[in-house]
């Protein structure tokens, strides 16, 4: 049951997709106030409740014990503090003994959640614009709330299939040469490769929809070069427009009086990459379609995929806000300078970036109304994207294109992917990644994955290792860095034949991903899971933090430790364990329900599997193009025959439709005597 | 066996205590080669080698696989990518199957340690002034080459037995009315307390020895108040003296010549929170004599304990480098500002403070001969320490004073403790802080523990909690916030008598750890271990990162995560666990040797005993004079008899003899089938 209440006048999000009347009742579960123009839902908490969603967002899975911000955040260096991250998602389920529902706010200004930070044991949700739609789900089970919630919002974008493929990326490629270097030694190693990402780099001083034609003479020769070798190239695109007369989509730009404006009606602009940049206003249909029509040139170069950047908007600074810091300056020249005026003049340059100020000095244009931008600020990555996939679907209806942002809002899950944010080569933002993952999928985003190696600061080669073992499992799998760090392509490491093997396994697996990628996301499932959705009634699997559950049979859990050769690991269930070295080599093992210890040195890592779950295992390949779906070697943990629905498709079909899709494979029983490993089955199958 | 190679002309470090010939022959173990005035060591890692040492540094217990460097540094928002803390121990243990050495580098100046993180397979370590002493140290075990490097550095400090209660700080409390509260809100509901730090906001205009007559009218009689409540007042000194004519210890510094001079001679000056600041050449016996003097005033008005801060030094800005900074604002005011001229401005803002051309630009009288700062660096707190140790024994040769400070060096063991530097208030602090506890241990500062609670950033309840449960087991035992963050005081929560059990829990435990901590010191020994060195043979245990040792038959095993209501604990040997939430209700389990998984809920918190090894409880009290340790219940895993030696003294004794103080104390072995934990002796004790 959804229920929808509306508080004042909510302006047009794209959000959901089913259209209901608003309730006039209480809202139920909440005790609602008002404080000023702001809607306070609050709430108490029973010691046992778990807090599950809020997606892009810092800590556990388990959301509970912080203060959390909805405000699309371009902040690379974030800790366990940071508040508000790249995207805004604001569904969120309250989970106890006696609790099960759920709370979408449908509102894309700042939200704010005290999910019993003041006091442990109140949940204090607030809206600051207080004109919203509340949505209130109640369904009998965790998964069936997160299926409620995806009929309320819609189905899951779909990538093509070779988005599962290896994605090579950095901050700093800066030629068609150097490229086609990284894609030679990924080739001439045998390490798996499906894409290489093209950073700002590629373009000419920084202006989106341009090459270099020095460093890149030849695009449509260079995609087609690449693609014979079954790799594709990704380019970049940002949110800001150079504003720079003569160059083309500025003056398109101009000329349609596309560009977000300040209150006197002038354009306004802020620096970013290239230096001044006016911003489309996505909330503008025209102005949708203006931009997504910029994509063209580059598609017809033979590109199929892109990334959306800097899209919350990320400022750097705006020439307002320079001058207020070089007034502080001079104040400060000319009088006395004391240890609090320098933290302040600090505070001052580091404040230049994302203002407050700057992002209330713009406006959309909403239905013909100027709308002051903070007031919609989460919508902004989410409306580019979504000009980006209309664009895509006009060019041609009849194929899928690979597309992730960085700043998104709910909706913008329909359009395309996202990756988990510009994130550091830290540890802690590899547990930060996978406690992220379940909660994106509850908000809709089911192709995701984070800059595995960390993009910010240097890369330790254990830590690649075991982020590459975690993306083994992202839809999204790609690795990125930034320019200054460490290299980080993974052949540059000692131990790169290792991490080869890690990705070969994701390629042999990848026929099986993709098929439960596709199951989840074509009913309206989750691909990645909490423990508590399949196990609600097992306290210990609904407070686990580190394993997360992977389509419908698997659970996955990495080492996140540095030095670590192995982890606990706890099981809601008997399980088998795959503990990979490669896709040839591999240990099984049966494991009862319970606590385990289990040994995974640098170069392993285990799946788990539900009994009467077969996982597939194909013979890998280079590409997703050269993969053979039809040979596969199942592994089960069963005392009887089983059958598993395998999803294939021709990797590019828009709108699929499930059940004809699907090839039941069945896996026997395992012969008495003969398996080598009691209890699971190992079966050769060709399709 | 200590071998000492001597590489140019060391200065005087004060760091050992032994005077050993050097060898003439190769240096053992390592590669040594040179690189300019660089020194560098380098060592193949074998697989399994784990490295112990450097005291106070980020990540692991194990530091192999990061990059550190020994650089004294005041970063209160240190991450695991933080390459150097406020604090440089360089000394390192090398340990494997095939390997057992230890590695001391007596070196004041910079000293990376590249750790695997380069190559996975190599350690180097780099001197840049290629001046020092190198110490090798073989011995059979882990234990005795901790061992061999006190009897090198000599004796760790030891603190009066008043300086393992409960200590409330804050920097904010601004007033004796303020403290008085603080001191008077702990007393009402039965919160221990020993101690009430005062911050820099006693001094009147941050200035040094100084104290705001308005806001603390009388010390002598406020001192001597809190006092008569057994609350003890430690005041801060910072480093740097206010430049100011007729404040008189800037007016005696001066006159002496005793601060750190520029190269034409002229005193140094920098802004630290007076403002403009000289800055004590600490490296003269002279100077140092002239700074511990200005503590006797404080001492007079009745204060028994200071700590020592901002001596890395720290250097908020200095006129050269604010005018440069300016200088480059000038220069973009008049031309054109790209993205990363104002990247470059910020980042010229935020290297402000701890300027690197701010060290090279003042220095030290060694014997009569001026040495650059940035050579010695990492002496400054140490030597500033010395000052104040000094004077202590001076004016009371015959007492045990409170000292800790944050700055320090190999060889400040002797004169004082540390605190585990400004921290924040994340849960990756908290493991840190465990983390790093051993190896702090290792290298002689036995008196240690972090702000509990964090400094920076605002607590979760949660998380103050947790931060106390490790808090109990600590020598130095305080809770620290930093101004502007969330008020920190446990009587602020709504869960404050589960706090208040965990301190009445250390109480209890008080004359037990103790007694530990002072036979550890005494006799050269480690009062909390990596788990490495009692099971060096013991794979699982050399790489557990989450649990240590404490004393000679404990180990602690805190809940380092949010949410969890239990943990995973890996025990090498049969142990009992003693599972508290006050001094009268725990949970006695004897658990076999292995793995478990132990549930805590957020007001437990678990201790380990070894077989045959007692712990003492003693009935409690709200301060460490109130306390009972005559009567005792003792709890011990056994089948037999055991006896302790339990050590007690007059808490200020600065020399006791270690064999002077210890009574034994017997346990029997539990009465067969009356024991209600059968294999747990359980016995009141009156000694």
């Amino acid at each position: 049951m959804i229920r929808k209440y509306t508080f004042g006048t909510p302006l047009p999000t794209d959000a959901v997709v089913l259209s209901l009347p608003a309730e006039t009742g209480p809202v139920p579960f909440f005790t609602l106030s008002r404080d000023g123009d702001r809607v306070v839902l609050t709430r108490p908490l029973q010691p046992e409740d778990c807090l599950f969603g809020l997606g892009e967002s810092v800590r556990g899975i388990n959301k509970r014990g912080f203060l959390y911000r909805s405000w699309n955040n371009d902040i690379f260096n974030h800790t366990e503090s940071t508040d508000s991250l790249y995207s805004s998602h604001t569904f969120l389920i309250f989970f106890g003994p006696d609790t099960l529902f759920g709370v979408f706010l449908d509102d894309p200004g700042t939200v704010t959640w005290d999910l019993g930070y003041t006091r442990s044991d109140t949940a204090v949700i607030t809206s600051e614009n207080g004109q919203l739609d509340l949505y209130i789900l109640e369904e009998d089970s965790l998964t069936e709330l997160a299926r409620s919630f995806r009929r309320l919002t819609g189905r899951s974008y779909l990538p093509p299939r070779w988005a599962f493929g290896y994605i090579q990326s950095r901050w700093g490629y800066a030629s068609e040469a150097e490229v086609r270097t990284v894609a030679a030694e990924h080739r001439k190693r045998g390490i798996p490769l499906d894409a290489v990402c093209l950073d700002i780099d590629y373009m000419e001083d920084f202006k989106n929809f341009t090459w270099r034609k020095d460093a890149f003479p030849d695009l449509t020769r260079f995609s087609a070069d690449m693609k014979q070798d079954h790799i594709r190239l990704v380019p970049i695109i940002d949110a800001g427009i150079k504003r720079e007369k003569g160059y083309a989509p500025y003056d398109s730009g101009k000329a349609g009086g596309y560009f977000c404006k300040k209150e006197d009606g002038s354009d306004f602009s802020a620096a970013v990459w290239p230096g001044d940049c006016c911003f489309p206003d996505f909330f503008r249909e025209d102005a949708r379609r203006w931009f997504g029509d910029l994509y063209q040139p580059l598609l017809a170069s033979g590109v199929e995929g892109f990334w959306n950047d800097m899209n919350e908007p990320s400022l750097f600074y705006t020439e307002d806000c320079v001058a207020a810091a070089f007034r502080r300056v001079e104040e400060l020249r000319s009088g006395n300078v004391d240890y609090e005026a320098m933290w302040g003049l600090k505070d001052v340059f580091n404040g230049i970036a994302n203002n407050p100020e700057d992002y209330r000095s713009f406006y959309h244009e909403v239905n013909g109304t100027p709308v002051r931008h903070d007031r919609v600020h989460n919508l902004y990555g989410a409306f580019m994207t979504r000009a980006t996939a209309d664009a895509f679907r006009r060019f041609d209806p009849d194929r899928r294109f690979l597309l992730f942002s960085r700043a998104s809002f709910i909706g913008a899950h329909r359009n395309g992917g996202i990756w988990q944010g510009d994130n550091f080569s830290w540890w802690s933002h590899l547990k930060m990644a996978l406690q992220m993952l379940p909660n994106l999928n509850l908000c809709g985003f089911l192709y995701s994955g984070c800059d595995l190696g960390g993009f910010g600061c240097n890369v330790t080669e254990d830590l690649l290792a075991r982020f590459l073992q975690l993306g083994v499992f992202t839809p999204l799998m790609r690795n990125h860095s930034a320019l200054h760090t460490r290299e980080q392509e993974i052949y540059r490491f000692s131990t790169w034949e290792s991490m080869r093997d890690t990705l070969r396994v994701r390629y042999a697996l990848l026929p099986f991903l993709y098929s439960e990628f596709m199951k989840a996301a074509l009913s309206g499932g989750m691909y990645f899971r909490p423990l508590a959705f399949d196990y609600p009634s097992d306290p210990r699997a609904v407070r686990t933090e580190d394993q997360i559950m992977l389509g419908e049979g698997c659970m996955i859990a990495p080492v996140l430790e540095q030095n670590a050769v192995g982890r606990y690991v706890y099981l809601p269930e008997d399980m088998l364990m795959v503990r990979f070295r490669s896709p040839e080599d591999y240990d099984l093992v049966p494991l009862p329900k319970g606590d385990h210890r289990i040994d995974c040195s640098l170069r392993e890592f285990p799946l788990f599997l539900k009994k009467g779950h077969p996982l597939l295992l194909c013979p890998g390949g280079e590409s997703t193009e050269t993969l053979d779906d039809h040979t596969f070697t199942a592994l089960c943990l069963t005392d009887r025959a089983v059958t598993y629905d395998l999803y294939r498709d021709n990797g590019f079909d828009p709108d699929p439709v499930l059940a004809e899709h699907l090839t039941p494979v069945s896996v026997p029983a395992p012969a008495a005597g003969t398996s080598p490993v009691p209890g699971v089955a190992i079966s050769a199958l060709v399709l």
